[in-house]
């Protein structure tokens, strides 16, 4: 099958931790040869887009321009053409404040804001939750850059996103606007970077819950790779149905 | 209407913040008049058992070593009784955990335990956040204390029990057994302290998400008081109905 494009994950897809996955290498090649154009996807907001392509580099992935969409750019991308006039008060890392105020918006430190961006937040303490619930007032609008619950590392799991989305949810009883993986928001940035119907490409990705998902709710076809988070065995316990499962992104050779 | 016990909710009702309610006294009076037995009740976790009663004296409400039940106590018990052998991590105050030890429980402080407990933690950082994912293994029984959205402070709301216990959730997607009010364990263990009918004991507080809303579903009378968090605008507005509703617990010797 032809595909107008391919998203393709990058955390237990392209790498794990601070390791390339041996096969990725073939299958972006693959992809290339087909001359189907790549878009790397992350839920992670500890990244800037530069860095993404400079870490691609330094664990020796061929690199080749493609673009890039984070969770974090995606937000901020989000809240420029949603609310470009906005305050907005961050629960998250630096990095997410840093693509905001690239995007144009004022970021907020103290007081009622527009709008409060939570994701993953390895500062989070007392004086940063306080100062998150007192950020809302009436009208204030929630966004999350991702849900994901946990986040793998190698000595054991650590918090995702989730965690500190949930602690402001509990606080407030609102619910987020979610940009990140498995919502579509971010399957219709990458589909925009790269000019294509959504409709016509192949999400890749490890995870389930994330990759799949987002794909499955935009329309798209979807491909497992076993080399992350999610095995053979989740498929048949999950109800979320993959495309197509493969070992890892070497073998997408097959689905072109 | 008379009663076989009354169960007086503390913050918002006896106290506010560090001062008596004026009318507090007067209310009690009534009761002990009465000849209704008074139960003190408190989602307050910060605080053991003696500590309020000398609070109680510092501020000058009368109190005639009536029975206090704490969340942090009644999880203390709620665990005594149903989990004596477990090993307890607790994501939490410490007095949460002098509690838990007294009630002849194991503290587990690395590693996988068989029981979480979480509740309002002044100490939240990632760590502690990590170490509390890193407790779930199977099994793993989720116990929250309580689950206030926020606590009410002179200068503004600071982070409730919920937004921990939330934080936890949104992590391991497993729900908690809840001790606090608005469950109903707190009434059946202030019923048992006096060795009342809980079916005919009156339920005095100042918030209808949690005073009231523990009465209605232990089956009790309720009284409202409108000292703290709840007035009589939010009661046309809620479908929680206080069988009573008075300006402050003074007002309780009209009831009697």
């Amino acid at each position: 099958m032809s595909y107008a494009a391919a998203f393709v994950d990058l955390d237990g897809t392209v790498w794990r931790g601070r390791s390339a996955i041996p096969a990725a290498n073939a299958g972006l090649r693959a992809l290339r040869d087909a001359a189907v154009p790549i878009v790397f996807l992350t839920n992670n907001t500890g990244v800037r887009r530069d860095e993404v392509t400079s870490r691609l580099d330094a664990i020796g992935i061929d690199y080749e321009g493609e673009p890039v969409v984070t969770a974090a750019w995606a937000t901020a991308a989000y809240l420029a053409e949603h609310r470009p006039d906005a305050d907005v008060h961050v629960m998250g890392q630096d990095t997410v404040e840093a693509e905001i105020e690239d995007a144009g918006l004022t970021l907020s430190t103290e007081g009622r804001a527009d709008v409060v961006v939570a994701g993953y937040d390895d500062r989070v303490d007392f004086a940063r939750l306080t100062g998150t619930l007192r950020a809302f007032g009436p009208g204030t609008v929630f966004v999350a850059t991702n849900r994901d619950r946990t986040t793998p590392e190698e000595d054991g799991p650590v918090p995702g996103a989730n965690a500190f989305v949930s602690a402001i949810e509990g606080m407030v009883d609102q619910e987020p606007v979610v940009v990140g993986k498995p919502e579509t928001r971010m399957a219709d940035l990458a589909a925009a970077e790269v000019g294509a119907d959504v409709h016509n490409c192949l999400m890749i990705g490890d995870n389930l819950e994330t990759d799949v998902l987002m794909g499955e709710r935009a329309g798209m076809d979807t491909a497992l790779v076993c080399s992350g988070v999610s095995a053979r065995e989740d498929v048949a316990a999950s109800e979320i149905e993959p495309t197509y499962v493969v070992d890892d992104l070497g073998d997408v050779a097959s689905l072109l």
